[in-house]
């Protein structure tokens, strides 16, 4: 199966990131096309990339014969052209949030792909993807907690730009959980308000930070969301449900902590190895593929332990082995290192 | 760059594991050749990677002209032939532990490459490449503990299999904690003791368990390790350094908590989205690749949120800043998925 | 300094505790009167004792020249006039909570005790005392946080009696974190707005439960509070604190959290012995007082570790010495218990 | 029932807090001679407390009619005559640790006691009474973990004084595991060892600081403690048992965490008002009493929330059940306090 060939539009900070991600951690796709509003840009990040050029008009850049799927990155106003232009081409998109910037538009993007017998855009709510949120709408998905009543969130920055505005805290923050809402609880939300208590003094002046959001669901399950975005502390993004039979958390720093029956609260030990160390053997063996390519420079084709380390295991168990045995300490014999150059 | 074609040498559990990895995980790499003493195996997981075949004789994997490098998965007394095969073919090698079976023999393998001049060979503890003992270790680098003097550790799995014999416990499980221990402490162990206390009655006769490793590095720090491989709970594998001027504990399913100045306990908050969502976006990534891929027949190109859930929230996120702007409840307005057939 | 002499008027659940308490963990105070509209629970109670006796009419009670001060654990209706024989008599009175059951009745009660030049009631909002809510206090007492913008509540209880109606989740139930959010922020609370979600399924029909408490202070903080009282799990109450510099939150077993410079989460390590173990010697010396007592019956004047127990401790920490000088494993050397007999 | 008449002997640091304990805190007991070798120290003390007085001699202090029961916390090497004193005199006596300072004079001293048909002495291990080893030991007396295997034990201090050498690690810090292992698993200690590793730069230079204690129960259980007394932290006292079924840790200042069946981790909630707000009342109605006292005095009889906070209350509530019923926000009405002086 042959690489799917990405174009990626706008490369800014988001934008750069995922040009990274599906060159060294995704498999199965290379990026082809940069494009970016400052060409130069583009053109300089092409440059890093094999394979890859920069073209300078985004909609030539979707239309490209070398695209077979499209990231939109771009500034939320060029969305509607740009997701419009996919549809046309037929080409799958990854669309960073917002769809687009009012309602109207929005519609009229799902319209136009619904006309079609296919499926081409995503939206980038990229938590649904996480796998504390994904452990916690599995648990809402089983029986445990019975029917979800009650939804908490607090949604805390450090700190936001200069440009960030009290709407912004309601378009660009509070749309992480009104998606996290949905998804959750897998119904729309039919009513919304927001408080705008005493301000932070840090702050900057008027700013409304921080700000309360109250939601109903169409059912009359209650959402409430805590939306701070100048703490000075850290990236602080917590959901807590309150459930008929008990209520769970997530993001403060420990996993999943669920309250339950017997008057219980805590979480779940990682079952097994996979669940504990796979996010280590994919980083071992991504390294050690990198290793392997940069060795035919380098003349060194690891990035980790070495036979050396395996050995000096290997001496550490025999001595234990003959202590089990014996039940008495025993030394661990080992050759120096430095008789062996090169080790 | 084009892909390294890599040899996984063992398909068992582990090695399936490492053939999924590098063909759906890792970028940069793809499996061209597996093989097995079971040989119908490697046939059966060769028919399911495209670009892959079976290749009876390890040795001639290794030596195959398509195979830049390879994984060892085999049992652990091929490995010294299998060792010295890719460091005659100059072939990088991941080999899982045991490095060798004994200790002379893997001395062995260590001054055979050390006589070439290029490092070939890397071993498989994977726990250096773990989050938690990452941030343990960079901990321990920095100056903020001092002098580690003391090392607790606990290794408990649920459940072994049969053949799991006392001195497996030493060889299978304790070899992790050795190389955390130098991994950690940067120093050989120089002696070990194993103390066999009274058995778990629910182990099976015979069996050893739980064990005490009680270790001594060279400099004299002391490191405890608690082995119990029949607890019948989960996979909780924990690691505590006692420093000059802190502590510090990883694998309690909290994170690294550090005890410390000031006579505080806790942990980092995730400072910004990059920790917190990384794993996230890298999951909704190879996921829409993924889906991409699939779509030339599902018609479906997305596995993720569609652009209905895009217009869902901006329908709310107009309504919020309407509230914003008036205090009020405002309600949401939304059209009827049901009148747009396809969305 | 001669014991307080204490009515307490109401002796169900409540005012049975509170009988004990005074009777046995309080120093300086003895029950001398109680009084229930039940006279025989009243009988009863007294006869269990030693110098109390009951009285028929709560009146008569508060004028008794045996009755230095009082305690409400009456229904709330009779608070009015209780209390205001306790000022008319100049008798201290701890009122459990309502003060009275109507604003105005209430306002009158504050009234008539300022005209006194003496402060004799005090109102059983007991939070204040516990050591989580008063660490809490202290915290935002000090400079550490900054100025407090954001609280938020959960209080949840398994279930409720069947006569507990919507309204009485408010007055019974909201009316604690009403004194909390006083006691935390210094302010009075200048608006309420009560929010009824869908209601818990397992909820007596008819009762609005949960409810969303929205509260602001005179200041403009804002405070919310869920108030769940059939959970079916257990009793939380939960606080955080959300301020300019940072968080802090108790209730959740852990102990107090806090959040803040250097995007850190965690707690305060017990400084010493005084601290960790305070809880430990009272109740040890109230045990050891309550046995010496009862020896004089039993024969036997202790509750707790015996002589034995410190030589078994001194027979060990003898070997441990010995082992200390050799590094050996020393055999630990005691006599025969069953050679004493009586020890 | 009246008092039980204390003498405390030794009125150090430990002693001292042990006259305000029985003064101000115990119910049923009061200090009525206290000794010191520092005839001042105990004249000055006495002085503070009502009847009370000091006397020179402590063998004269034990045998003063005015004394009911004796409190030990003089030196060690003065315990033996002081308990022998005390049963010659059938006086109960709380004995500060050690029992004596040998274990041949600790054996006679149990030996003294069994030829009396009474129990006389308890030795003042005051863990026992501690919340959470109270908890560790009833779940380890029930069914859910089985059988007890191993105990992990740290036992850190931030400092100790000049004076505290490296024996005195065994026998003043050691001891309170030695009772532990001895309460938790209800058996003696049949052999001990010590591992004196690198010791902590921090650490006064000759003091061999941290050291390990490996200690083996008759019955083959396996105990290891770290005791480090130079750590410059806090006071951290944990202890983790583990059990055929699951294991258990106190001490992390997180509560009694498990971890077990169905491979989870975690508390109890606290189950009701009693276990959550107990300690709240307690202190409440203890300042209450002793505001009382002072009132006569201060001409407040208050040491809590006031009236006005009741009536602040009733008015939120009031204002609370108002928006119960019509859903919308309401303004709380409340008199200026300043229009009620004294209020």
């Amino acid at each position: 199966m042959s690489d799917l060939r990405v174009a990626v539009l706008g490369v800014g900070v988001m934008g750069a990131d995922h040009v990274v991600r599906l060159s060294s951690r995704i498999s199965g796709a290379r990026v082809t096309v940069v494009n970016d509003y400052v060409a130069d840009k583009a053109e300089q990040l092409a440059a890093t990339i094999p394979g890859c050029r920069a073209i300078a008009d985004p909609l030539d850049a979707i239309a490209d014969p070398d695209v077979d799927a499209v990231v939109l990155a771009t500034p939320g106003p060029t969305h509607e052209k740009q997701l419009l232009a996919c549809l046309e081409h037929t080409k799958p998109v990854m669309c960073e949030k917002p769809l687009t910037t009012d309602v109207s538009t929005a519609l009229d993007v799902v319209k136009r792909e619904a006309e079609l017998s296919t499926r081409l855009i995503q939206v980038g709510f990229m938590r649904r993807f996480d796998h504390e949120y994904a452990a916690l709408k599995a648990l809402l998905d089983g029986d445990e907690l019975g029917l979800p009543l009650v939804l908490h969130c607090a949604h805390r920055n450090p700190a936001v730009p200069p440009s960030f505005d009290s709407a912004m805290i309601v378009r660009d923050s509070l749309v992480h959980e009104v998606d996290v809402t949905r998804f959750l609880f897998g119904e729309e939300i039919a009513s919304i308000q927001i408080i705008k208590p005493q301000p932070n003094p840090a702050a900057p002046r008027g700013l409304a930070d921080p700000q309360i959001a109250i939601m109903r669901t169409t059912s009359g399950k209650h959402v409430d969301v805590e939306l701070f975005v100048t703490t000075g502390i850290a990236y602080e993004v917590r959901t807590e449900v309150v459930a008929e039979r008990g209520s769970a958390m997530i993001g403060m720093d420990v996993g999943l902590v669920r309250k339950g029956a017997g008057g219980t609260w805590g979480g779940q030990i990682t079952p097994g190895f996979r669940e504990r160390f796979g996010q280590a053997y994919d980083t071992e063996f991504q390294r050690w593929v990198d290793a392997v390519h940069r060795g035919r420079n380098t003349g060194d084709f690891t990035d980790g332990p070495s036979a050396w380390d395996g050995y000096a295991a290997a001496a550490v168990c025999e001595a234990g082995v003959e202590s089990l045995n014996s039940g008495q300490p025993v030394d661990v014999q080992m050759v120096d290192r430095r008789t062996i150059p090169g080790a």
